[in-house]
């Protein structure tokens, strides 16, 4: 075992993606969908997401455009934060953000007794510039993202819409997949913070080569 | 669905473990272990970890004990760490530590020709108190770990054992659960930081319960 431990975490990764090429198989898909659903395998080890994972007509398309105009990623949890790739951001001038610790956050989800995501998204909804929203837990920032969109207070980039549970997941989800608006959704109840920092992750790597 | 807008986190949660149990329905399972398999169906909704999570005897033990005598987790990412919950670990006088963007990990890393969480894995086997390591990506940290416990560097109360991946990633749990030493792991390719943050969430939470 001892001759890996001097594999570069560059190479690991390129044997992996050759493993999940070669397992993935005949399924045809197209090329920019691919490249996002392998690295979500990557992430998971769930070839699952190979048939769940779903894109709105030009979706990439969108989400590359977002991030090469100093796009803002909002994420609904710290942790789903802290996976997306900071130099890549760097690199194109983008930015990432998740409010739930937010004091302001706070307060008003206690005032108006929804949850801190919904909260956060109300906050998110706000900032400048184009707005990638990562959710990967709470299906109530999904819900309200769409209720946003509706009241017109809101029109994000892309929506990445893939929080993981068995309570509202699927119902946000499936809502998600019927309004016009570019979205990557996990169908089913699949998904999480992991899976929306490796969705925004590929697509970061993919606005860098196209730089 | 507006109705869930109103729903506590505390509830929800509770809906979905409910709807976990039934769905694992006749699966019989130590009770210790069930809870642990419960969370992390619970952050994944893949039930295959009812069958693939292993776990040495004792090991929900040694990992209570180690959570009542202020206990390090050391995790391999700075996702994984995030995911610990912060108010748990104070609960306890417990804390947690990630080395993975420390500058003298990273030189110690170049200087020996291996992956940054090799190096991370040294540092951590320093630290003071019970450790409990939390690998949810790197085979490597993994590799380690086991190499500092045959070299007597390195004495864990508890590793959970839970990197995904498709390179060195299945060596790396066999050869754990090979050792004299108090492990939980996930057989085969999945895992990932989410996973071994969602297992330290629930020793901490049934340590909690305990004190």
């Amino acid at each position: 075992m001892m001759k890996d431990w001097h594999m570069l975490p560059a190479e690991i990764e390129a044997q992996s993606m050759k493993i999940i090429e070669e397992e993935l198989g005949e399924i045809s898909l197209p090329p920019l969908h691919k490249e996002i659903i392998k690295r979500v395998i990557h992430t998971s080890a769930d070839f699952e997401y190979a048939r769940t994972l779903r894109f709105s007509p030009q979706a990439v398309q969108a989400g590359l455009e977002a991030l090469q105009q100093q796009a803002v990623i909002v994420t609904d949890t710290n942790m789903g934060l802290m996976g997306i790739n900071a130099d890549g951001l760097r690199r194109l001038g983008c930015t990432k953000q998740c409010f739930m610790a937010d004091p302001e956050v706070k307060a008003q989800a206690t005032a108006n007794g929804t949850t801190r995501a919904v909260a956060a998204m109300d906050k998110a909804a706000a900032l400048q510039g184009p707005l990638i929203f990562a959710i990967g837990n709470a299906p109530t920032a999904l819900l309200r993202i769409q209720e946003l969109i509706r009241q017109k207070k809101c029109r994000p980039a892309l929506i990445i819409g893939v929080p993981v549970g068995f309570v509202n997941v699927i119902d946000a989800k499936e809502g998600l997949m019927k309004m016009p608006v570019p979205y990557i959704v996990a169908k089913g109840r699949k998904g999480g913070s992991a899976i929306a920092a490796a969705i925004c992750n590929a697509l970061l790597y993919m606005a860098i080569r196209k730089k």
